[in-house]
């Protein structure tokens, strides 16, 4: 057995944790780039950050809301070359935090966006304090950074971009969509069990089962469409597990394969990635049967089945596509998900099977 | 629920992981002053650092092998003032690891051993690369170093000492002596079972219950006192995860009661604490049956009685004092052991019924 483990980000959770904590904003510097979503304003999670970074003296320029999956060029138009800020804060779910961390590049760097991918960037990037507002991106925890390129995504990675305060405060999730809590809470649940295959390491093993255990705490609450305050702490933590585990595993094939379908077919990405998660698992069984097996018992469902059974009552209604449109996913997914490191080998043809038994409409 | 979660130390475990890794010591410059345990010739650690080290031409100063239990006056005379080191390598177990957070403060401020306790040293301490040679301390991945004082131990911590790498290589156990492979094994399971029932944090709770599950694995293997290449890996990261619990749980009066059977009767460090451990757990279960009987199903005992009678199977044999040498343990380490976090508020009465229940010869 041979593996890294570290959590690097120092990670806050609780109530009122960003008011509380107050002092962790002013250790870096005194000008503030705030990099939000739409929704930050609602939750009242810039409120707490703008109160905080107030009452530290910290000057603030609040960017404006990033845009759903957000390109590099979007990212760019945020805020620009604008090395006099010390740090960044980003506040929302994936696609802020994912912005934040390019524009902690290209505002200390007079650079173009396709520098973030090459690393030709001379400077620095600012650090990042993240507070995330969904329970499922992750990227509160991890160097990654995947935004819309093309027909999908793709993503750069730095040290220096991994947050070094994240805020988990779970009154943030109370203001959002039923929808959106169910699919960010299903995006979790795929970090874990992705990177929960593609690695074997004793830490890794216990962040994602971990994540499976709390998981099957509010699967109920999930399929009733009914949280407590407990449930959704949990659900935000059981993110940020999620995230950690990707952090080291990385993702596989599901995620590459859902890019597409967020960015042709407008599906929100956690939904995208849970739509062939449970196929992709079942493809996956025989190289990884023992894990899967103990993954479905920590979540307590019947096995593959079960856990398909339960994906699909918690993804709902959903759309389906002709046998062409696939092809036409297949051709833009198949190459990097065959690149990435995957629970076992996977070929162009299981990408299409996949995508089939998931979401065609024509058998 | 409020809480933080970190682990800031980068744990690299495996086989041979030293020399696998060797670019990890140039990142923190050219002169290491090596810290090591008596032990460290024989297990093979020492000649893979220095290995490492002459590969990567950092000029290395090994100092003579630390004392058990040193004191911080020991501390002083292992190196002094020596402000053109660049990072201390510690290659042991507790004692060494502890004296090198004392090396890494006194090798750049010119001042008396006194300092470290109370902080006023003026520059910023080494940084440490951990290797530890037991499978017990914890150190590893502390920010804490106990030392001798007098007739018990004292602790100073600084964030600046917490070792920035720490290497698990379960190979450097093979040589240990079977009593200090149990011992320390033991000394870890108390610092899981004392930071699990100090604080309530979903992620210092898992990271316990994972060492729960993990001693449960190889606690056949502690009886029959016959282990695998697996076993001792996973003893060795199980101590790991027990040092991660006490990073942010701390210890409790199990281990302050050990301290003076350490110093006075001199009895190794582990072995002193567990003596206690059962007793202790007996005399918390009303204030934390639920968490105690969650670490007794997962290390697979029944109930306070089975963790006991599990203690006492791998203890073996131990020695008793008379009711007036308790008196004198009493003395000692009442105090400071009320005044820590306990599983339940402790008494002087409550810790002399402990210590006698444990070790009395009178009845």
């Amino acid at each position: 057995m041979e593996f890294t483990f570290q959590v690097p980000t120092e990670i806050i959770v609780g109530q009122a944790c960003i008011r509380k904590n107050a002092e962790k904003f002013s250790q870096f510097g005194k000008k503030a780039l705030v990099v939000k979503s739409g929704s930050a304003e609602k939750n009242g999670s810039l409120a707490d950050v703008l109160h905080v970074l107030g009452e530290q003296g910290i000057e603030a320029r609040v960017l404006d809301s990033v845009p759903p999956n957000p390109t590099p060029e979007d990212v760019q138009a945020l805020c620009g070359y604008a090395p006099e800020f010390t740090f960044v804060v980003a506040v929302g779910g994936g696609s802020a935090i994912d912005a934040a961390k390019g524009v902690a590049i290209l505002a200390v760097n007079d650079v173009e966006p396709a520098a973030m991918y090459d690393r030709s960037y001379p400077n620095k990037p600012l650090p990042i304090i993240a507070v995330p507002t969904t329970c499922g991106t992750g990227s509160e925890v991890t160097a990654v950074s995947v935004l819309t390129v093309g027909d999908s995504k793709q993503s750069f990675s730095s040290p220096h971009v991994l947050p070094k305060v994240a805020f988990l405060d779970a009154d943030y999730l109370r203001t959002l969509p039923m929808r959106v809590l169910l699919d960010t809470a299903l995006d979790a649940l795929s970090h874990s069990a992705e990177a929960y295959l593609l690695v074997d390491s004793w830490s890794n093993d216990m962040i994602a089962e971990q994540a499976f255990r709390n998981f099957a705490k509010y699967k109920d609450a999930m399929l009733r469409r009914e949280f407590s305050d407990e449930d959704r702490a949990l659900m935000l933590y059981t993110a940020t597990l999620g995230g950690i585990a990707i952090y080291v595993g990385g993702t596989s094939a599901v995620h590459t394969m859902g890019y597409p379908i967020t960015v042709l077919k407008d599906i929100p990405h956690g939904r995208a990635c849970v739509l062939t998660l449970g196929e992709y698992i079942e493809f996956a069984y025989d190289a990884k049967k023992e894990k899967i097996d103990t993954m479905c018992a920590l979540l307590g469902v019947d096995g593959v089945g079960g856990f398909k059974e339960l994906l699909k009552s918690l993804i709902g209604e959903t759309v389906t596509y002709t046998r062409e449109e696939i092809w036409e996913l297949v051709e833009i997914a198949a190459e990097p998900a065959i690149k990435k490191r995957n629970a076992k080998p996977i070929t162009r043809e299981d990408i299409f099977e996949i995508y089939c038994a998931a979401l065609c409409r024509e058998q």
